[in-house]
């Protein structure tokens, strides 16, 4: 039995992938630019055996069978690495041997965070590994299980270009600068409470291509500027404008959901009041310390630089007051040092809103991260002796 | 002693009015479009009176003396009010005499449903009538008091042109139709209840000209072929087309403001779940029976046929419990019978979203009206022996 186990990263955008302009390759209509976060908070892992003994292709996700072979994007990716690895000669085993897979994400699915993309990152990344496919372009073929997964492939800031040829051989995520450029780039996650029934990226981004007059407009016109004008702000340090821009682009990706028929509504009343909230902050500070982005779902990702930790956090505290408190069950991540005289500063000033208590499932604390990274044997998901998922 | 006493109606835009090209004199940045509502449910009230015994303009707004020679706004229309008179020659009285107005909401302004183009277009038509100018084009004076009140100045639906001259003198509400052309067109408010504060609708479209990269293709590109399609679909009594355009451009309106910076979000959580329920309904009823459109704030105007008031009102009642029940005092304005059956149809269909309870303040039940009317001596709002405010 061959077994490899490795881990990858969740990536946040802060110009956002919005509308395919093919559905099967997605291929998007626009570049999009994310940071990649840091594995030791949040990840997916993802153990790949192949064996003659096995009689099947098995996948188990977060412990429970899921299809296979009935899963086009997961075939797709398979059948790509199955193809590079023939026609590079360096099979350890045969092809045909089948494989079993298990993936875990370390956070939970149910956040509404993301997790498609570090987990087709993850599974490409190690069936890489597997196959002996280490050292070639990956993007591609991780973008066709899940278009964001492209970015995970890579640590730091990552561009996914759009590309413009026909088979995608050019739509690729590559690094923009690695995590060591910006060290002290950190992020914080506010999981909101949320009951509403959302409709899914895919179906949502297909249906604005279809029916939003403003969406092209977008594509061709604003990206474009947005793509370039942050690309300068990462290379400069340049946090304040980094962080209009991601604002910027979070609130127009948006209105274009919103402009989407029917509308597509992925922000509700907390989100809008973390918003006000940033912006309270920011005028408060003098200057642009916080920015707020929002994918598909009312889940908040606040970016800041690490000398601002402390204070961001004691005014989130004061502003969305919750029950559990500091306790590393509601603040996980980081551990984050609340100085008492910035809770104090924050807690005394009336400018800041004040909202309802507990609007928030919990925060995460984490910072900017490398790529994906192969594990040891003793990380394995699956039992060595017989492929079967571990109880872990 | 001369009065004059009249009323004016409120409008609801099916395509929006946002942004302007020139601050002082309101000129807007595209074309808009209303539905004149009925008097009988909602109106504003004003009398004007002029006497030589007054020493000062004074101005009751719903009972409460309010600022008018401060108010540039107001002092605007007076004072081109009194050119034109001056200019015809017409006056029954020196122009020189002081006045004193009352003006009253029949509905509360806390509803926040646009009170001030019903308020300027009945102080302009009243004043018009004082001053012996009733038959001149008042639109444009009553757009400089408040942009939208050029609309109330007619009944059916009409067109306010944006015009291209500098001095705003194109820049007009126009009759498409008139009420009688589409008697059976129905309006349905629902008041909802919020707490959070917004935007005023001024700053809001001065910042979304200033920051949103959207905007302008808005006013440019899409807002030109909806006012034709729209005028056409009125013309022709074609409800679905009508509400899809109306839906459609309030979607984008949204859209527009949450791509300013910082963002406005005008509608909330129970906003989007009215633009859920009315997609549900459509659905459920295989045709668009009804329209949604949502102004800067949370509340919902539905558009509907008569024929289909009590099926709606039913199902509304059912996805939005509300204690209040049936009462006159939570369902206002011309009375709805419920048939039995539709509410039973209703009631035991499950694909209708469910809502929390109470989530609405009231309902008002109108329809399509007419333009401003004079009103006789008996129902002037000042008492006509010393030009004070009666208790009414």
């Amino acid at each position: 039995m061959f077994v490899e186990t490795c881990i990858a990263p969740v990536n946040i955008a802060l110009i956002k992938y919005w509308g395919k302009r093919h559905e099967e390759l997605i291929l998007p209509i626009n570049d999009s630019l994310s940071v990649t976060l840091n594995t030791d908070e949040m990840c997916a892992k993802t153990t790949a055996a192949a064996s003659a003994s096995f009689k099947d292709n098995v996948m188990w996700l977060n412990g429970e069978k899921v299809p296979f072979e009935q899963n086009a994007r997961l075939m797709r990716c398979v059948k790509e690495l199955q193809q590079l690895a023939t026609a590079k000669g360096k099979l350890k085993f045969p092809i045909e041997w089948k494989l079993h897979i298990a993936s875990r994400n370390n956070f939970p699915t149910a956040a509404g965070l993301a997790s498609s993309a570090a987990g087709y990152a993850c599974l490409v990344y190690t069936l890489a590994q597997l196959y002996g496919v280490e050292k070639e372009e990956l993007t591609t073929i991780a973008r066709q299980g899940s278009g964001s997964a492209c970015r995970s492939l890579h640590g730091g800031f990552v561009r996914w270009h759009m590309g413009t040829r026909n088979d995608g051989s050019d739509s690729i995520g590559s690094p923009v600068v690695s995590a060591e450029h910006w060290q002290d780039f950190h992020i914080i996650i506010l999981v909101v409470n949320d009951s509403r029934k959302k409709t899914s990226s895919t179906s949502g981004m297909k249906r604005a291509v279809e029916t939003s007059d403003l969406l092209t407009h977008r594509a061709q016109h604003c990206v474009p500027q947005r793509i370039a004008a942050v690309i300068d702000a990462i290379k400069n340090h340049d946090f304040p404008k980094l962080a209009e821009i991601t604002m910027r682009d979070s609130n127009q990706f948006h209105a274009i959901a919103l402009d989407t028929f029917p509308p597509c509504a992925y922000m509700n009343d907390v989100s809008h009041a973390i918003v006000d909230f940033v912006h309270a902050f920011n005028k408060e500070a003098g200057e642009i310390k916080l920015a707020y982005t929002f994918d598909a779902g009312p889940n908040a990702c606040l970016f800041l630089l690490e000398k601002d930790v402390s204070a961001a956090l004691a005014a989130i505290q004061n502003s969305f007051p919750n029950d559990a408190g500091d306790s590393v069950e509601y603040v996980k991540g980081i551990p984050i040092r609340c100085e008492p005289k910035e809770i104090d500063a924050f807690y005394n000033n009336g400018t800041l809103p004040k909202n309802d208590k507990n609007l928030f499932k919990y925060i995460i604390h984490t910072r900017i991260g490398t790529g994906p990274q192969r594990l040891d044997e003793s990380k394995s998901l699956l039992n060595i002796s017989n492929g079967l998922p571990l109880e872990n």
